[in-house]
């Protein structure tokens, strides 16, 4: 675990509110002064409850973030709307938050209603126990399945040193379409929503948008970042922007490397097709192959189920040009087998990151996406999750 | 297993070729006279060597299928198809049959070459000991990781009494989209290809195109009628449509049931939906969720995992008006949870076939589909499957 440091005016902690059963899975993000924020959310046209009512305070300022793990607060129709307001009213009067400077998120079981006195009882204990120094707690408040916390921190320099700060959970479920799982981005880094909304979506793509795990899209699927609304300092802009890219990307690495049972990460890139368009689809189908997922954690160089998966989509191919590398080894050329060394293959695939590239011999346009491996532990994690 | 009667010019035969290593893996159907064929194969773009091959002889009418186990000869190129030439040029010379009556069919590992050899030296023996009542070698013969074979017979009367025995294999890479993993039906009901072309199609779509075990669609799907040409006997007409019809369906459930480390099947139907399509590609998505599948097989009646799946697809819906009933018992009604006897429910999903119900309230349409829950056989079958 990298060491953490802090932003001055961003306080975090966490407490164990009793919604999960066991650990921490109440987590505070505070902050000193108002700040703006930036959400992206999930394509699943069943939305969590704090999505809807996170896109209501749109381009407001806000002073708290509150997570909750254990409990989705998905599929619970306008009651669980009526549970963050009311829950936002049972802050506001415990604390000096006002009901509109709230915001949610949750993660867990789809399909239940929150304990909102459990939450609210244990909200002034959060406030005055915050600290700049407690971001990993607040980590751990979002984790169910995730086996470590995920924290990234970056600094960079521009008319002052600035810090971006980035947590995020897995584990399952994880298909981003325009968002991810839970990611939270934290900066001191002034901005304006209209200036930075286009780039941070398109570093979403280039991130959390390239992983799946089992190619689920949550119904709680969020991204934001969070940031002091003020004049950019022009100085240090491409120094920010590529630093909350590459965070980004390896918030979203740290996602997928912990993904449910996953012995191994697997990068895929379709190279040679005709558009990008076509290249994601094709990628986005081996990815969300079974049988390829299985092979990969049998250490198995089964060629034959991936360019099945090639040939299982919409977009036109000619299997003669198909060549596929698996660790960089050839394994087939011209849509059919090429010699290899099979045993030398099956041992580089007992590595934690396996690289197969397809190159589909038709045009210039390539898409990459790093998935998992399917194994055992992933059917027993799904098969007991809420028991 | 129900026992199998004969067509007295339908003859078959099975031997251990050493295609796969141990076990029968070279099935023969050979017809004292010549019989017509319709064949409907797979939608993936990357078709075996069999299919490009039958379809060349579309039309013609044949003496003899041979039927290969272990070796797929997909993704072979035209050597694939070359190997299959100079196989019935074998074939002919050892035996009666000219090169243009030969069908093959193959299942198995994609991306190997048959070992023609072998297939050829064994060919005297087969035809030499082909007998009407040897269907279930010949079904033997066509199994991979099916755990029994699978024929079924029926009997129907008109201006005599006819037959129909369909033979099929399963049980992994289960996603039949316009035709199933190999299938054969053969009949002594004389028939006509342009009279027989349409139904067919349709008992296709209501039968193997409504199962789906891993949402793998084959390089290898084929499924073959045979009949005499001549005329129809139309009094026996309506009675032979109805039962292959059935039996051809109880045929796609033997599939299912023996899809690979099945412990149960789900019967999963989607009501209430606009159009026809909208509720099939629903359906499709929830089948292919392995959330849901996990869940299944922890006998979890975790509807919240069934409304993401509903939720994640282009099908526009109302979240408010979707009710879920699974076993009868409504889990939950308006998009949210409804109360329900949890330890009930899940005794009852302990059972080897269980029934899921969406009603979208948005139409009159529907569309069902059966598939397996996710289990560890799974993936302990798929992650040592080549090995």
């Amino acid at each position: 675990m990298e060491e953490v440091c802090d932003i001055g005016n961003i306080k975090f902690s966490a407490v164990s509110a009793g919604i999960k059963g066991e650990g921490l899975d109440l987590g505070l993000a505070l902050f000193e002064i108002p700040f703006s924020f930036i959400g992206l959310y999930t394509r699943n046209r069943i939305k969590a409850s704090h999505i809807h009512y996170a896109k209501k305070l749109e381009g407001r300022k806000i002073r708290a973030l509150f997570v909750t793990s254990g409990c989705a607060n998905a599929a619970t129709g306008k009651e669980g709307i009526e549970d963050l307001k009311r829950l936002a009213r049972m802050i506001s009067e415990r604390t000096s938050l006002k009901e509109d400077e709230i915001l949610f998120a949750s993660t867990g079981v789809i399909g239940k209603r929150l304990p909102i006195e459990k939450i609210a009882d244990s909200i002034p204990f959060l406030v005055d126990n915050a600290d700049p120094s407690k971001l990993e707690d607040f980590a751990y408040a979002m984790m169910t399945t995730d086996t470590y916390p995920k924290v990234l921190k970056r600094t960079f320099s521009g008319k002052k040193t600035y810090s971006i700060l980035g947590v995020a959970k897995g584990a399952g479920m994880i298909n981003p379409k325009l968002a991810t799982m839970l990611c939270f981005l934290f900066t001191d880094y002034p901005g304006k929503r209209e200036v930075l909304v286009n780039p941070f979506r398109a570093y979403c793509r280039e991130s959390f948008e390239k992983i799946t795990v089992d190619s689920e899209t949550s119904t709680n699927d969020t991204v934001m970042l969070f940031f002091p609304e003020g004049e950019i300092d022009e100085k240090a802009y491409s120094i920010f922007t590529e630093t909350l890219k590459d965070l980004m990307r390896e918030l979203a690495l740290l996602i997928v490397r912990d993904g449910e049972g996953a012995t191994k990460v697997i990068h895929i890139k379709v190279n040679g097709a005709k558009t990008k368009m076509a290249a994601q689809e094709i990628a986005r189908r081996i990815a969300r192959s079974t049988l390829v997922k299985c092979a990969f954690f049998g250490n198995d160089p089964n060629w034959g189920r991936i360019i099945a998966a090639v040939g299982d989509t919409d977009i036109t191919i000619r299997p003669e040009r198909i060549s596929i590398k698996i660790e960089g080894m050839e394994v087939a050329k011209g849509g059919v087998e090429t010699p290899f060394d099979e045993d030398e293959l099956k041992r580089k695939l007992t590595s934690k990151e396996v690289e197969v590239e397809i190159d589909l011999g038709l045009g210039k346009a390539s898409y990459e996406i790093y998935t998992t491996d399917l194994t055992y532990d992933y059917v027993k994690i799904n098969a007991s999750y809420r028991s």
